[in-house]
């Protein structure tokens, strides 16, 4: 009986109360039925997106709706500010310059996080920028973005701010409306825990402005469709079934445990891991001031490969975290606590890891991670 | 315990051998054991297009099959013919004239298919063609195209032959290497019997020379991003993981029936189908010659609102059938006899057909369509 436990960061694992729903005949979506599931859905994302805004949902993953935030803005020759500190801004990236806008790329060392006066001299420079591309969390280097004062920077120029939170969202407080994010992308498969499938984008009425002013051709992501569609509880094209009745389920347990306390149920878990990863000579790898609570990413020790021992925790123990991607291969693990992550998950996976690390030669004292963890969990404010 | 049998040209029902895959927690797509699932989907998907041509697996829904069927392959200008027979063939129209093709549409009335001779005739006017979109099962007005003499006049031409097959596949013959397609679009929630949210693409070597010298800009949809993905066994972005696994199953499933029994099968249930709605006053629609075995499409007697008819099967008794499309709204209902579609589920929609029919006031032999569906099945040469 091989365990599949996920502490990847995306795919998450889905609870058993969602497979049950997932393993459920589905209904035909044009029935008001699916109506009703859909206006639910819609109501409940609005309310982890915390806005008021449209919210249309695709039938994609993550990158489909970041391709619906770039077709449906930027023509050729526009000019946007793609923020690049890691594998999920590389994407923004792609995307603006496969769409042929003038694209400024703001890079950020692997680990930093982009701040809000490096985007203030960017905007100075480039006052006509159609939108500013971040990434809430860039799971490749575990950093959050202070969305926040970013927004503050932008909500007075004509850019949108267009924030990437398919990692991150209902993990991550995300004030879309008080912070004046104008798009929020995000996906059913992480915070959400379901299964990759469904893509989902708010928009303001600054971005639906642009959106209906946007030349660029587009048909399967095109959001004046969308937006048509939502107005009569509707989506232009056959969606996702399965996964948004699933995504009501999933959504009232969130709202269940309460944002701010799924916030602090993250924050939470990162400390336990993150004390545990220290016991045992692992450090963070991210700049702490912006390490993000969705994942834990730390240094894997001197002399051990780290894509060695993400294998031999899947292969042999049946636990699945993530490695380093591009030029950390090898060099970070990522240990991820969104969704429905809970503690004992946590002391799971780090008592496996110490397992391999064992096995793999590296001299620590055995139980020391557990300890550490436990320790924490213990000490930090429950939820 | 309300009834919820989907007797819908999409989706279809989901039988409970694919339920229980798909209320299984999922797996990490970047896995050993998630490509040897891909490995087995890709095989089956070609065993069912009857290819040997690479398959291409898209987290989206039929539309966005097509979309990729054209952003890959035209860009402004390019000439293209796209049929159109109804919705479905509009759909090809909308995506051509939205992508900036020389669009060259040939419309056919509702409830005909078109000819290799039409075609030959365009291909003659049009030899700059790049491609010649078509529908194989036309779900709106329940006509399948005659493929294979249409590939005969396109093979040596420089045009390549697109065949949505989004409904048909797995229940009328496509064999898409002997009669010479260059690409297959289809999905998950029709013949195979699962939710949507997959969408799946063929693409012959001359479909594969024109995708690498498409200029269009396209990123989730890049079919040669996809194609080095699947050189490697993996797909370029998050797959729809729970859909493609529970694919094995439902790949297994049509396998161990035999194509060529499947297609006996539907027929099959066509020929009851459309027996019963006959023995109650209830004619087919599209011209016999060209009737798909996927769906029977029958007209609505005098006197009675097709869009009431539906209804009232659904709210009443829990059973989905579909009313016809813009002329046709009101005029035709539409039986499917996709997927997982038995005897006793056509022989439950015409009890409950009659049954309501009644309430309506259409005089007619009470259990006559029955009569005659029984009758039929029985004749009909059984698989």
């Amino acid at each position: 009986m091989k365990r599949n436990l996920l502490l990847t960061p995306g795919p998450t694992k889905v609870p058993p109360q969602l497979c049950a729903v997932l393993g459920q005949p589905i209904i035909h979506h044009r029935t008001p039925e699916f109506q009703d599931n859909l206006k639910t859905v819609v109501q409940g994302l609005k309310d982890i997106i915390q806005t008021k805004n449209d919210v249309y949902l695709l039938a994609s993953s993550g990158t489909g709706g970041m391709e619906a935030a770039v077709v449906n803005i930027l023509s050729p020759g526009d000019t946007a500010i793609a923020v690049d500190s890691g594998k999920f801004g590389e994407r923004w990236v792609d995307l603006c310059r496969t769409y042929q806008a003038n694209t400024i790329v703001h890079k950020v060392p692997w680990g930093k996080a982009p701040t809000a006066a490096d985007i203030k001299k960017l905007l100075a420079a480039h006052p006509e920028a159609k939108a500013v591309y971040i990434t809430l969390v860039e799971t490749s280097t575990g950093v959050v973005t202070d969305v926040k004062s970013i927004g503050e920077v932008i909500k007075h120029s004509k850019a949108l701010l267009v924030v990437d939170a398919v990692s991150g969202l209902a993990v991550e407080d995300l004030q879309a409306d008080a912070w004046a994010v104008d798009m929020v992308v995000s996906g059913s498969h992480k915070g959400l825990m379901l299964p990759p499938g469904v893509a989902f984008i708010s928009a303001s009425s600054k971005a639906i402005a642009m959106i209906n002013a946007c030349p660029t051709p587009r048909l399967y992501f095109d959001l004046r469709e969308a937006k048509k569609a939502l107005d009569k509880t509707d989506t232009p094209f056959t969606p996702a079934i399965g996964i948004i009745i699933a995504m009501v389920e999933s959504l009232r347990m969130i709202k269940h445990r309460g944002l701010q306390n799924s916030f602090k149920h993250f924050a939470h878990l990162a400390e336990g891991t993150r004390a545990g990863c220290k016991a045992i000579g692992m450090e963070l790898f991210p700049d702490p001031a912006c390490a993000s609570i969705a994942l834990t990413a730390v240094k894997v020790p001197a002399g051990i490969d780290g894509e060695q021992l993400t294998k031999a925790m899947r292969d042999t123990h049946g636990i699945s975290i993530a490695g380093g991607q591009d030029q950390l291969k090898g060099k970070i693990i990522r240990i991820a606590h969104m969704g429905a992550v809970e503690e004992s998950d946590i002391l799971v996976g780090l008592e496996c890891l110490e397992k391999v690390l064992q096995d793999m030669g590296h001299t620590f004292a055995r139980g020391a991670s557990l300890t550490a963890a436990q320790k924490a969990f213990n000490t930090a404010a429950k939820v």
